[in-house]
């Protein structure tokens, strides 16, 4: 499996001091500081001085990437899920394939996503400022991704209870499943991933015999 | 099903103006203030001071009750895993009963607790605050909570995957699951928890018809 591009995941381990990693660009430079510093101090008490010191850079010089800490923030979380949104529009559009293989692809990719990334981003989804405007895009990317996920889930098979509470559930155990598995060191993204995409498959109602057939299709889509 | 005793549940809805529930004890219109204002405004963000405030009394007064910001914090997030514990606790002692339906049981209750709260405490969870020590027993219930899902989980079945992965997997399905079922209105606790309680069921790899008889069990159970 190969993950699509998010800043915050390409930086080596934070170092104790001086800036993060200067192969960055300067931009990826700030995300990759803010990162760090919004999972490991919090958002509201890291002010924008500090993620500028942390990147290498004056604060002024932040100001011409970013319009300010709202802005990184909001950059961040769309990283989680932009690039899981537009692998889900391929599978979507790949109407022969079997679903279940298609699901169990969408879980693998978007766990190993979530998974992957150096700093827990996840952590952010629930911060009170993110019912804010400028969060509006993410908030609009991440329900059109859950809502790909229900379009698959349905096509699965359907059980007779609300598909919308259904697919919640469903989102829930790829985010949640993957926020407490990070809780434990020495776990791969892949091996992450593909029980979590195993659990989606159970999940949807998939006999064991289905769900092996589905992994396999599933690996060659992923 | 019944819910057993938590603080934040327990007020009716906030209002614009004014102290919280002036019916609650002060100790218990401190922990509904707190509440209503981590959740709404932020953790950090929120000073003892405006928690005070909004209970209806002096700063000094609110240090009769607790040491702080930190303790207050503390005590709302023990009160959302103490319950459940106590509930696995006396499921794990019965052990003649069926496995499969003292899961469902265990599951259904947690996400009563959880998703019936009037503030979503779950999205404190992930607070970099909360790796301090005052939450050194909040951590040790919640990881007493998962450890008895990992017990049922291994009694209903084990499918050859790694246990600790598994269960990690089942309890970020029900934190998880409940956090997104929240984002949406116009649900009971009473659905979700038992749309959740069947997914557990179908996670640890139970076909329909042994799911069908736990979920009886287990409703006999709650």
């Amino acid at each position: 499996m190969s993950t699509t591009s998010r800043p915050a995941a390409r930086v080596g381990r934070p170092r104790a001091q001086g800036p993060v990693d200067s192969a960055l660009a300067p931009r990826d430079q700030v995300l990759a500081a803010a990162a760090e510093l919004f999972t490991r101090n919090g958002y509201a008490a890291t002010t924008t001085r500090a993620v500028a010191e942390r990147a290498g850079m004056r604060q002024a010089s932040m100001y011409h990437y970013f319009a300010g800490k709202e802005d990184v923030l909001a950059t961040l979380l769309e990283s989680t899920v932009e690039p899981s949104l537009a692998f889900a529009a391929a599978l979507l559009a790949q109407q022969g394939a079997d679903p279940a293989a298609r699901l169990w692809a969408l879980a693998a990719r978007d766990a190993e996503l979530l998974f992957g990334g150096l700093y827990n981003l996840g952590a952010l989804y629930q911060l009170p400022e993110v019912r804010g405007e400028r969060f509006a895009g993410f908030r609009a990317a991440r329900a059109e991704l859950k809502a790909a996920y229900g379009t698959l889930l349905a096509l699965v098979a359907t059980d007779g209870t609300d598909p919308a509470l259904r697919t919640d559930l469903l989102f829930g155990l790829v985010e949640g499943g993957v926020a407490v598995a990070r809780e434990q060191g020495g776990r791969t993204p892949h091996a992450v991933a593909g029980a979590v995409a195993d659990a989606a498959l159970r999940f949807a109602g998939c006999s064991p015999a289905q769900a092996e057939a589905a992994r396999r299709g599933g690996e060659r889509l992923v």
